[in-house]
């Protein structure tokens, strides 16, 4: 017994030097984010001002300056941009899908549909569909498959509690759905959009192609319609045609812009906060990831208004290219690497501007239990739980390196209505909600410049 | 330290009998309601078809008609209908404020305002605003009070992580602000609204005179107006008309909505589940109540659909008159005590439709320790505590008379945005986050039902 008691009582005096310091500084940070907090208003600026900024796009690089402006405005001891070659994908036209046939009688029911990112197209394909439930009847119907167009009909399973989860089980459909059916001789595919939501709107989001197999055109299709679709599958057999104009231009320069607040004790350790500054081009990109680009810059203001000066060098990231290429997050860890920057932390903010609810974290056993006992200091925030589900794709390459990572984890119920899709605008972002995630994120990275990690 | 172990392993041990069998059911309870709830569309249906619904209205009797049937078609064993005297208190027109002189020049500035709920007024009254930043003020200034509008400019203080607190502190502007200012010859009394909302909407709410002051009307004014008010406050004197018509027509007949999954060992012994019918004039209801009456419909539909038999009596009840009266809280109350009915616990939804997060509850230290001893059994559904807040208002009756009382408690960012205003409306809600609620309080029924509180 006498083990264990020693432990429970060592392990919280270890980590929590002074406790009661320590809540007072992030009660004084929250309450300099909750009374004085920009983000809204920066989020207003990046998405009316500047709107959806998918890499390579005029509006990405005006959403650079904006970001480098924001920056210096804010507080930064200084700010430069990290130059790397970004994809360029363009849309190239209006997607379209037209049911144009139903059991060989003539029709026109348009669907709402957006082609998936990185996907090509050249106009229209017109050919009978194969509706499936998933790839097992895909496989089951590989015979059926040439020279149709494939849907699949897998969505997100309501019974999860968390939609991330569903994401995770449904996401390949977006990401390899389409070859897997090309390699059947599929002449095009459209899936079921990656959401819950009530609404219609379809959700693009980012492919691959596999070499190996024909480069067909791909959709996406709103929810409602998807279920129309699947309805008139089971009973009919109909003809469909789809058009999109998805291209590659050649790559672009782009930038990662950096700021910084300077370590005093150890200007040559690198705290990272980030958040991606690209979006896809439908919408405003306001969830995603809007919020965690004006999270990063409220972080680095509210540090420098109350005077806070940091142990290590803190970095504020906006990365370049999280959508369609992790080009952004790759530089960024290529050139820590190359430098030989010691990196002690990494956090991302890439799951939206709601209620702030705990953070991913990819770290081990003893970086877990300083985690947790942090979480008294934490939990008055909405920080309840640490779960070790790895950080934002962005610091992911930063992770590769040995770097502890994290994200921040807000409430997941809205996030899918608007992930990818038309209605991920400013309106759908609650100030509130918005300044609790930085103040949750600003008081995370205190503690770890701080303790260390 | 052989008594600390006991403890530890005896608490869990008698509150969870079959901690597996419970996780069974719960998930059961959850699957059906996330996979086949009807709550959003009955949501719709009351907020669209039936609309605001303010007690003694016509469209109130719609919806006491309407919540009859969709109880009815949902599962209930039987409904009736629980008759109550209610109040109704009527706008009476446009209400309207115009600050009409700045420094003895004229002008004609509208503010976007609402009359408070239960306010009387009689047209229009024009004189000199003198703003207060407080109750303390007014004390302060109360010989300069004579023939004046008062304006309190008392708004939430944005520190407060929880916006109940703010609401907590500052409610009593709203409540009693007119007749503290009437004490001392106030002709009128505007108040900041209770939000923190970045839009200018007007939020209205019950006030209450004293009988021994006069009964002066009030109103409040949206919080963008009011930021200039009280700007304009601090360096000028100016002069304001305001009209408002509220009065009251002759209490009439309302009914609580009462439906009943019968029980199987213990028929009269009763849990009680509710939410209120009744919501303000100038909107939808959605939040307020609307999210609570189709949570207690989606409960007992939800219960009747896998099959569950209870063992006591549980009442699914829509309350009359929460807004402006709790004529049908009281009379619910009335009614148990004077038919000698044995209420084990009572359950409300009046905070919204947001993600739940936990409890508001009004027990004793030994309720509170069974309560805790069931976190396992709900954190997986979105409850992380158990607070001792007290109940919803329409169950606080029946705590009085000793039953332990709770509150569905969702997260509170996004609520004082909508409370009473205009923008309570559908479109506000989320479905899986309505439908989370419902879940999380079916799982608190089902586990008091099993083993009592």
């Amino acid at each position: 017994m006498k083990k264990i008691l020693i432990l429970l009582l060592a392990l919280p005096l270890a980590a929590m030097a002074q406790p009661g310091d320590d809540a007072a500084v992030i009660k004084k940070i929250s309450d300099e984010i909750l009374r004085n907090g920009r983000a809204y208003e920066l989020l207003y600026q990046l998405t009316k001002q500047v709107g959806g900024r998918l890499a390579g796009s005029p509006q990405f690089a005006k959403a650079i300056q904006w970001g480098k402006t924001a920056m210096e405005k804010n507080g930064a001891d200084n700010v430069f941009l990290q130059e790397c070659m970004v994809p360029h994908w363009v849309r190239g036209g209006q997607d379209k899908a037209v049911i144009i046939e139903v059991d060989k009688k003539k029709t026109s029911r348009e669907l709402d549909v957006l082609a998936l990112g990185n996907s090509l197209g050249s106009g229209t394909v017109t050919a009978e569909v194969l509706a499936v439930a998933d790839f097992a009847e895909l496989e089951r119907r590989k015979d059926e498959v040439k020279g149709k167009i494939v849907y699949y009909n897998a969505g997100f399973d309501p019974t999860n509690v968390k939609p991330f989860i569903s994401y995770g089980q449904t996401g390949i459909y977006r990401r390899s759905g389409p070859s897997r059916a090309a390699k059947y001789g599929a002449v095009g595919v459209m899936i079921r959009s990656l959401t819950e939501s009530a609404a219609n709107d379809p959700h693009t989001g980012a492919m691959a192609y596999m070499d190996s197999f024909p480069k067909i055109p791909a959709i996406a299709v709103g929810p409602r319609d998807a279920d129309e679709v699947w309805i008139l599958s089971r009973k009919s057999n109909f003809t469909m045609s789809m058009t999109t104009n998805g291209h590659f231009l050649p790559d672009t320069i782009g930038y990662n812009v950096v700021a910084e607040l300077k370590g005093t004790e150890f200007p040559g350790q690198f705290i990272t906060v980030g958040g991606h500054l690209d979006s896809w081009d439908v919408n405003e990109g306001a969830s995603d990831d809007g919020t965690g680009v004006v999270h990063t810059i409220e972080i680095m203001r509210a540090l420098q208004a109350i005077g806070y000066k940091p142990k290590h060098t803190i970095r504020f990231v906006l990365f370049a290219n999280e959508e369609n290429g992790l080009r952004g997050g790759t530089k960024y860890a290529e050139e820590a690497k190359a430098k030989g920057e010691k990196h002690i932390f990494a956090l991302e903010s890439d799951a939206g501007g709601f209620t702030p609810r705990g953070f991913s974290v990819g770290v081990n056993k003893e970086q877990m239990a300083k985690l947790q006992s942090w979480l008294p200091l934490l939990s008055p925030y909405g920080t309840e739980e640490f779960t070790n589900g790895g950080g934002g794709a962005d610091v992911s390459p930063l992770m590769s390196l040995g770097t502890p990572v994290s994200e921040l984890g807000p409430d997941q119920q809205r996030y899918f209505d608007l992930h990818h899709a038309r209605s991920d605008v400013f309106e759908k972002v609650n100030k509130r909600e918005l300044l609790l995630g930085a103040v949750n994120m600003a008081a995370l990275i205190y503690l770890v410049d701080k303790y260390g990690l």
